[in-house]
């Protein structure tokens, strides 16, 4: 139940960050929702063919629900969403931490080692707006700018760190997803980047 | 055997429009083909591997010859090519039919959902095109413009209504296809749109 | 073992591509890093989906250790790597040459036609190229210019008269190597490109 609600807060704020950026490039109803469904739910989707299981919104209306929901969200209160900008940083990286310790969860179920697992937490996390910004055709957001997919990696690593000390899977998911956030929210606040590679000439 | 010349057709067509589109970008002979290979079976390709299936053009090369054919015809009739525009609107709208209905029968049959039929069907119909704008670099037209991949949903409606009422598949199928056809040559001659969405300063 | 030497130069080759354009384009270091490792095994990737088969790095980290020292490799020798082109070349097209037989191999073993093959092989040499392209938000170069995909091509129709012929696997392996090897080398000493499409206007 309390998975279920991060899980609603997550998803909608990953579909409206998708449907958001698709106003911004004026497109139409369609593919506004198209590209918030597909910021939610590609990460997840590449993981599951990657682990060669049923993408997990097929048999759950869940996410298209969540992502209607947010296209109507964006278009009731398009003039109030920059002063919102504040909650959605928020609940975009409780999803973030969600589904970053889904991915792990699931992989290690799966029978892949931990280093696999937390590629695949990363990639659940940060793959949704890899497609976003290929398909608005700008070069990934997460590529250039932010602690975003580093901060699932830095959870990941404090789940293998809890897993190996012992902890079980609630105690070491709930560390890794307060690592991730604490490590998103730290770099924005610090405004902590990695550094960007010199180029040739 | 009537199947059949429809997939023809409409492989022809869609692959016609990624090399059409290719060549406007310069595009050398291979990358013309595989753009239009890529437009003419992504979508397929993907249903397939969100199904847990074997891409169906892998055990049958009637697809690449088709698309062979679609880069022979676009060098030949270069200079004509604009003036059957209506012709190939015709046949990418057969296409586009036929791949929404085949979508939706294969998701039926693997005991998904119907509204997961309806997303496959769009996805077998509108996802090449996808593809194709992501390989030439621009935003995805049906993100933008046009009525195409909601004509799919249409038709799935239309599907599941038919299915409802307890109608056959090749029934079913057929009036699918129809209302698909019917949606996208109304969208077009009426020039309806969707409303595109207001950014937000 | 001899394999695996050829594996390590091919896959540093492909991930100092990708690091390269990275950072030609200011990514970050992870940026960088996720863009090295999908040109190294994007390809491979994409084969291992369409045969329904578990990618081939997630049980085995020599991948994602090769990427790291390419991103090691760009750093420490920035200045130089314009000095290292010929041996990036060279060591790219051996990794070119090992991609296209192990795609070959790899999906003959699985049952498909020879046909099919090829196109796996190609995927598997040129498929990484196209997904680092779309990252860095440029029309895949594969498309454009350069024989590099073909060489592949060439590689297989060497593979399937092999093996027509009765050779085994190694040696048809070997020939079919030489055969994308040198199809790349004389494509760019003697400038031979695919013509161009014409575009309508």
């Amino acid at each position: 139940m309390f998975v279920q609600i991060l899980d609603f807060i997550g998803t909608l704020a990953f579909a409206i960050s998708g449907i958001r950026l698709a106003s911004a490039k004026h497109f139409d109803l369609f593919g506004a929702y198209v590209v918030g469904l597909t910021t939610a739910i590609g990460g997840g989707t590449m993981r599951d063919l990657l682990l060669s299981q049923p993408p997990f919104w097929m048999t759950n209306a869940f996410y298209l629900i969540c992502t209607a929901f947010g296209l109507v969200w964006v278009i009731a209160f398009r003039k109030f969403l920059v002063k919102q900008n504040n909650t959605w940083f928020l609940f975009d990286t409780i999803g973030l931490a969600l589904f970053a310790v889904t991915g792990i969860e699931k992989t290690l179920a799966a029978g892949f080692p931990f280093w696999t697992a937390i590629i695949m937490g990363t990639l659940t996390g940060a793959g949704g707006g890899v497609f976003r910004d290929v398909f608005i055709n700008e070069v990934p957001l997460i590529f250039r700018k932010e602690i975003y997919a580093l901060a699932c990696v830095v959870g990941g690593v404090a789940y293998f760190v809890c897993y190996k000390m012992g902890l079980g899977n609630v105690s070491s998911g709930l560390i890794c997803g307060a690592f991730v956030v604490l490590a998103r929210i730290l770099a924005v606040h610090y405004k902590i980047h990695l550094p960007t590679l010199k180029s040739e000439d």
